[in-house]
Parts: C-alpha cells; structure tokens; sequence
C-alpha cells in the first residue's frame, strides 16, 4: 500500500464543558502543525455569522502562535485553498458546511491539498464529520439540502462526533446515539462508524491513525458489536479499506 | 379561504415512557378515525424489520378495531394508497421513510388522497415530519440520501417531534434542540417550527388544527423569541401560509 501524504487531525469537539474554544486540545494543535506552518487557512461556513467566527478562531490560533485567514475574507476561496500552508474546518451544522463546499467548488481542491501536496487538516465536530467518507453520522439537523452525502473522503469510514452514551434515567423516547448508528449499519455496504466522544481527538499521519485526548471511541462495526477503545489506541486498520 | 379536505393527526412519539405502543393516544386515534374507517393502511418504511413492524402496528390497530394492511406487502404500493381508507405512517428513521416514499413513488398519490379525497392520515414521529413541508427539522441521522428534504407537505410548516428541553445540568457541548432548530431559522425564508414534545398531539382538521395530549408545545417563529403553548391551543394560523 502507498503511503498517502495525510496528515489529519480530526477533533470531536470545539468546546469541552468548562474549558475554552478549542482549550482542550490546543497542545495537540500545535504538536500537530509544528513550527514550519505559519498561518492557517479558517474554513467558518458551519456557522451563520462568519466573521465573529473568525474572530474567535483567530484569537485562539494567534495565542498559540499562528496567523490566520479567514476563507470567507478571500475574494477567490479556490485560490485560498491552492495558496494555505494549513487548513482548519470548525464545527457548526455540517449540512450548512458540507453545501457550501460544494457550492464553492472546494471539495476537489481541498482533496488535492490534502493527498497531493501533505498539508495540515485539522477539523472539528462538523469540520470532522466532512473530512471523513460521508456526513451519513452527523448529529446535526438537516437544515439546508447539500447536493450530495459524500464529503472530503480524507479518511474511508465514518466519525460521530460528539459520541453520546445513552442515559438510563432519561424517559425520552428519541433514539439513542447507538440505536442511530446500528439503523445506518442495517444500510447496505456502510462503513465503519467511529464514535468520538466530547474530549477525543484523532491523528491520521499517512497510513496510521491513533486516538488522542482523555476520553475512550466507541467503535461500530457493521453487523458487530461496538467495542471501546482507550486513548494511545491504533486505528491504522480504518484506513485499509 | 377554500376549505380544504384534510384530516390529520401528528403525533411527536409513538411511546411515551413507561406506556406500551400507541398507548398515550390510543383515544386520539380511535376518535380520529371513527366508525366509518374499518381498514388502515400502515407504511412501516422507517424501520428495517418491516414485518415485525406491520406485526406490531396490526396488533395494536386490532385491538382498537380496526383491521390493518401493511404495504410492503401489498404488489402496487400506489394501488394500496389509491384503495386506502385511512393511512397511518409510523416513526422510525425519517430519512430512509422519506426516500423509499419517493423510491415508490407515493409522494403525489398521498397527497392527492388526504386533499382531494379527505382520507384520514395518521403520522407518528417520522410519519409526523414527512407530513410537514419538508423534513429539515428532523432530529435523525441521514442515514441514506433521498432526492430531496421536501416532504408530504399536507401542513405548510416544520414540525420537530420529540422536543426536549436543554438539561441546565448536562455537561454535553452538542448543540441543544433550541439551538439546532435556530440554525435553521438562520437561513432564509425558513417557516415555523412547532416543537412537539413527547406527549404531544396535533390534530388538524381543514382550515384548524388544534394541540392534543398531556404536554405543552413549543413555537419557533423566524426572528422571534420561541413560545410556550398549552394543550387544547388553537394552532389553525400556522395554516395560513
Ligand atoms: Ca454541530
Ligand atoms: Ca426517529
């Protein structure tokens, strides 16, 4: 197998609860873009209002030492992508993000960044579940229709970001986490599905994939049982398909 | 305004915690369909298992008197429609319902029943989102991909079934329901949103629609504050679109 210039590192959450944006895993950011990268290209269509997104963006990555472009500033969002040293996608709605992507024709470009030339992709939440195969395991809701499912395909299975375990105390009645999982592996040929909770992070480099951060991915084999895995754990087999 | 022939009841779940299967509005129901119904036929495409799915639905329609019909088992789902007396449209994965109703080709022949022929139409939970204008305030995972979010549209406006409060004490950063549902008040030209939580019923009856059940209902209106309404509150101006 040829090892593919890739280097992901793809977050399951902004936020974790009683820290700041992007606090928790801000030592992995920088391990991960090193000191070669200077400034990073910051994709912000998740959420509606793109410039107080940028604002925040910018601040966390210029504490920790980065420039930062907002896409949204370029007046040519290909060329954005084709000049970026690094790229960060953040969360929001991922139908939101995924649409436009495609409306700006970047899902090639970025693509071919990311495989052809090596550059940094950090994502998180929705910026997560677009660099995997499909949004088939998003959690958001489906406010605007994107012309297609598939998404970057940086990575050949499924995330779920923001992984839940079920309450047994809880009386609704919605379906759990896992019960929406388990109905898209009754779904023909559907991949595997890797479920981060809040505080995981996952770091692709070529072919070997391996969990970082504080919490244990609960992942969902089709017609398997899911089984738990801690942090330090390899998922270079995902990358095998 | 013309009065339309329409008879619909849209229930937010077909559980309520701690009740058996349509137990909480098995009075709605019966009062719905009345005397002159003897048959209703069931669409159980939410679900995987079709047949253990029709086997529940008959059991329970049995038991209220009322025979019932699964249809995928009949030859011509669209023939099944056009000699339906009452249809009832159970809850499930919202997106594999909607795109297997589209599959089959019954998007114009249910409408066309419930307008122009005035057949009664039971909606629970996924059956209750594909009766409104389109699907893009349902709470499931897009499992598969159907040709468009655009739904049944017996109702001109969203429904979100199962709506829950934000839990003040949960430690989780994904988005709550209030907020995904303003995400998609975010984009233009967005209609109302009726907040349906678990308990739960609208019944609409031409030109009125009225909230049934034992919970209360949450209005979600473009650019305004959300609304709290009680059970027995006139819905009948969401109607007027
Ligand atoms: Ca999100
Ligand atoms: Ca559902």
């Amino acid at each position: 197998m040829m090892t593919l210039k890739r280097h992901l590192l793809l977050i399951s959450n902004s936020t974790l609860h009683g820290g700041g944006y992007l606090e928790h895993c801000q030592e992995q950011i920088q391990k991960f873009l090193g000191e070669q990268v200077k400034r990073v290209l910051f994709v912000p269509y998740a959420l509606h209002d793109r410039d107080d997104y940028a604002r925040t963006a910018r601040k966390k990555f210029e504490s920790l030492g980065y420039g930062l472009d907002s896409i949204h500033e370029a007046a040519d969002p290909v060329e954005a992508v084709q000049k970026s040293e690094a790229i960060f996608i953040g969360g929001g709605n991922t139908f939101r993000l995924l649409k436009t992507l495609y409306d700006n024709g970047l899902i090639p470009v970025i693509r071919k960044r990311i495989f052809e030339d090596g550059i940094p992709y950090i994502g998180s939440s929705a910026g997560t579940n677009v660099a995997t195969i499909s949004i088939n395991t998003t959690n958001d809701m489906p406010i605007v229709y994107p012309p297609s499912l598939q998404a970057l395909g940086l990575v050949p299975f499924n995330i779920n970001p923001h992984y839940l375990d079920s309450d047994a105390n809880s009386k609704h009645m919605g379906e759990t986490r896992e019960q929406r999982i388990s109905q898209y592996h009754e779904e023909l040929d559907t991949p595997p599905v890797l479920g981060l909770r809040e505080g995981c992070i996952l770091l692709v480099e070529g072919n070997k994939a391996k969990l970082l951060g504080i919490t244990k991915a609960r992942l969902f084999l089709r017609g398997q049982a899911p089984t738990e895995h801690d942090p330090g754990h390899d998922f270079s087999f995902l990358l095998d398909q």
